[in-house]
């Protein structure tokens, strides 16, 4: 493998949506998480002195959200050293040190609450715990070069690896919830230690292919969890959360052994989520039912579940999959989730989130929920600070302070220019320098000192390419022997339509313009249900593009055709009676949508021929 | 009041649809229906030798199934006396008088399992399966002139009364599940004697107006129960046959007693549900949660719970409207009922049957629900022999075998026609004869000698008529001082809408003939997906009217525009790269979907304006 991407540390970003976005997570998101997190006990929790009676009862999973907190924050402290910061993390190192057991075990709830059953339950999150841990330890040294928390991990994946790859005295072979694959692989990188390759390959290997492990939840297709052998998968099934996360560790494995049946099944796995399961905002899990995924083509818009964390899993899916394929198109789905279904689980004042992340509002049916027995299951409607479970804010820290990591890749002398924001990046002898206002228009001027070649991707949406040079395709990307190059990636407002088998969005289209998709909310459009509105494709192409609205990106102006309320209050009545008016549609950002009150959205509408 | 509708006994259907359908109903669906509640016990239930640990354990509501069923057998026997029938309904009768309290209780369920808990719970059905009894026996000694039952029932009234209007000795006031009411009415109407009628009121005043009655299940809004004074009732609520049994017997209740307030109450109720709450089948009841009326406009296809039951229910209270206002558009919703959505809920083999009656069918998402822990909620997909709670079938029984009760009513020497059928009836000194094919064609020629004016129905579907003489339109009803007439409703291929509130088929349309609401299966349609199948109203208007089918009823054949399967595979694509192609779509009326196997089906199309 020589395909790296350059880390977030050497990129510089300028501003531009992913500079936007970085900062409301440093300077706003950083700061609301530890604090929720603080309100709430799960910082306190790591000392171990909570009894019983008191508020604030320590949870299996609460360890994972400090710890992609602890991650994010560290990032930050990679850029910016700050001292509040530090002294946060620090405070928590201080009580997990403290607690650590003489063996080497770290977990506040199993400590605190039932020391006795450790490792008894596969569902309890213990090792999903220990590899977020692992990965914070990895990014909080990383950063700021200090190696005690480093070290308090090690002890513990030691002990992991004992118990579970020597002594096999768990109760469980394979973790409830993925991520300690993944942790592992980093700090094998981190510490270039073989054990943790070891381990981690173990965990991976071990999955389908034991007997202790009993499976999760149930259906006869669509099961909780990944228990077929890795190498063996042919779609992606389950939750969608831990589906990716493992998917992510599959690729892990592929890339640091050059196992290809391994990376074949990555493949496979991708293509059939990208291709199959994904939403047009990149997000993926299209029920709340195991948060999974279900079957193809299966993308119900108003009950979408959605995830944000499935989307931040599958950035991490794809990332390791465009540096095992060198493939534009994995950059094109990290695109399609960091403008639209991952950024979408942030307020735009960047202290609010949403679990799901729905492609529909319909009020009336959750009014109806509400004021029926109805027990039809609905995402909210409003972002809120924290969630019980409130695992999608930290993570959105962590991705965001670490946004840098997914715009440019070096492979030798040559440049691959995967996301594009105003900004500098550097990387061995190599200098980049990119100035653009995208995604406003997508000229994209890129001079990349000491390098070959650049290799600039040609995003999917894009129709129409020009450049100030002469550039070959290859795998999706436009490809100059030069190394300062102008790109125009033409970017009209363009109707959208599905995979006919698409069945909730057949006769139906979105729209967009370039890697944002927009939806309309009815306070834009006086109130009208958006269900009676119809779009061509024609008119969608001749939409004006607006200045920026609150979401900082354009917002649109396009003719649709309403249908006016029903002649004489009928229920049913001849179709010839239908009268039609021209209405014009104000259509936002999606991603942006929700942040100004409770309101109807739509993103598919019923296409005009 | 003057209007009475000429009764079944009155009137011979010869042929057509609706003869068609009395006939199946006499010569399988009453035997089948026997059998199937032999074999589960619900005729031996009767004898309450049942003993704990044997199987067929009797519940609750079985009393009402075999009410019902016999009351249907006594509708035949009125026409044709049938020994062995009689033989059964003379059996269940000999247990339910060997088994009568002394103080005249009747119930097999308590009587066997819990006789010390009679009238303490509301939710149990008790009043309810009185009220069938009551009308089993009414029926009974009214087509055979055999007053054993009718005796029974009458101390068993008497009992009631003295339990809720004299003494409240009972835990409740009012049945958990309405029907008594109407019951009472009927006994009243039979015997004569006042007090059923001071009992009926009695419960039908109680309602919402007395502290013992606690509601039942819950929602703010869509309550489980009709728990408001009756006249105050601003809109249907609640489980959607519970509130029509109750409708019916306010009407009645009006009916008998000429009380405005009640009527007028009676007149917002009917005009709630069918100018907002009723599908074009004519089904009730959007939701299986509670099977209950939600929010105004919600008529979600595939999910609809459209209870058999419910329809019928919306039948005996339009019926009851009719008679009270004399409008043809009471007489309408019956026709749909009768063409649609209840009879939908009968096998074209008279044996099988639904509960619910869907929209839609789409297997991708049962095979979903199947497939995955999903745990969406959808109506079957096959008519069965027998439900665990089977209400429908029996109450098909009874409305299917007095169909004839809803084509013809009288108000002195004027003579309605509401609903079309070729045959005879007589009242008095009147004798109708019809000849017609309806609805094959709209041509229906009508004779009534002794009549002074004959109002036919002008259903609501019909846009254009021709009549044999001169004629004024009243209430709907084209009125003739002859009192032989042809008139000829022209019945040309309809695309359907509907007001653009409904927000679930904004932008689409349905397909309609006459009275007969058409849907697609895909097994005529080469397996296509439906949904991706658009029709125009134009073209619905130039479909080919074809022979009739399995169902009885012409098919047609129509041009729909058909969107291929997506170019390349792509899930997400430029719309300008969809391709179409004219489709030949075979359409087959609703009420027979699903008599050949598991299949997709679809009523509502998206609309090509």
């Amino acid at each position: 493998m020589s395909m790296k991407q350059i880390g977030f540390a050497d990129v510089k970003i300028e501003g531009g949506f992913l500079g936007k976005i970085e900062q409301l997570n440093e300077k706003v998101t950083i700061g609301a998480v530890y604090d929720r997190f603080n309100e709430t006990g799960r910082v306190r929790a790591f000392s171990c002195t909570w009894k019983e009676g008191e508020p604030d009862r320590p949870h299996i999973f609460w360890d994972s959200d400090v710890a992609k907190w602890i991650e994010g924050a560290s990032y930050v402290l990679a850029k910016h050293p700050d001292e509040e910061l530090t002294a946060r993390i620090e405070s928590v190192i201080d009580d997990i040190e403290a607690n650590q057991w003489e063996d080497g075990y770290v977990n506040s709830y199993y400590t605190t609450i039932e020391p006795q059953n450790r490792f008894t339950v596969r569902g309890n999150h213990e090792l999903y715990c220990c590899g977020h841990l692992i990965e914070a330890a990895v990014a909080y040294y990383e950063s700021t070069g200090r190696d005690r928390f480093l070290k308090i991990m090690m002890k513990y994946a030691d002990l992991v690896d004992r118990i579970f790859r020597v002594e096999h005295s768990a109760a469980f072979q394979t973790p409830g919830h993925e991520e300690i694959e993944l942790a592992l692989f980093r700090l094998y990188r981190c510490t270039k230690q073989e054990k943790y390759l070891t381990l981690a390959k173990f965990f991976v290997d071990q999955r389908g292919a034991n007997t202790l492990d009993q499976p999760i939840a149930g259906g006869i297709y669509g099961i909780y969890q990944q228990d077929v052998p890795p190498r063996e998968a042919r779609e992606a099934v389950g939750h969608s959360v831990r589906a990716c996360y493992f998917y992510a560790s599959m690729a892990d494995y592929a890339l640091e052994t050059g196992d290809e049946a391994m990376a074949e099944s990555c493949r496979r796995l991708w293509e059939d989520i990208v291709t199959r399961k994904m939403y047009i905002s990149g997000g993926i899990g299209s029920t709340c039912y195991g948060e999974a995924f279900t079957i193809p083509y299966d993308l119900p818009p108003e009950s979408a579940y959605t995830e944000t964390c499935a989307g931040i899993a599958l950035i991490y899916f794809s990332q390791r999959m465009f540096l095992l394929e060198k493939d534009a198109r994995y950059a094109d789905v990290i695109e399609r989730l960091l403008y639209n279904g991952v950024i979408s689980g942030l307020s735009l004042s960047g202290d609010c989130f949403f679990y799901e992340n729905p492609l529909e509002i319909n009020l009336r049916n959750h009014y109806k929920i509400k004021a029926t027995a109805n027990q039809l299951r609905l995402p909210i409607t409003q972002r809120v600070k924290v969630f019980g479970c409130s695992c999608c804010p930290p993570n959105l820290n962590r991705l965001l302070a670490s946004v840098g990591d997914y715009m440019y890749a070096v492979d030798g002398d040559e440049i691959y220019v995967n996301q594009f924001a105003p900004g500098t990046a550097r990387a061995g002898g190599i200098e980049i320098r990119t100035g653009t206002d995208y995604p406003f228009t997508g000229r994209i001027k890129i001079s990349a000192r000491g390098a070959a070649k650049l290799h600039v991707r040609i995003p999917g949406w894009c129709r129409r390419i020009t450049a100030s040079a002469a550039y070959t395709v290859e795998n999706g990307y436009a490809v100059f022997a030069d190394n300062t190059v102008t790109v125009d990636f033409d970017m009209p407002v363009a109707a959208i339509a599905s995979d006919s088998r698409v069945w909730d969005n057949a006769g139906k289209i979105a729209v967009t313009r370039g890697p944002v998709v927009y939806c309309a909310e009815a306070r834009d459009n006086g109130g009208v249900d958006l269900h009676t509105l119809t779009l061509s494709p024609g008119a969608v192409g001749a939409a004006g593009v607006l200045p920026a609205g609150p979401s900082g990106l354009p917002e649109l102006e396009l003719s649709a055709i309403r249908q006016l309320p029903t002649p004489g209050g009928a229920l049913y009545y001849p179709a010839e009676e239908s009268a039609f008016e021209v209405f014009k549609l104000r259509l936002i950002p999606y991603y942006a949508f929700a942040n100004r009150g409770e309101d109807d959205m739509l993103v598919w509408f019923t296409r005009e021929r």
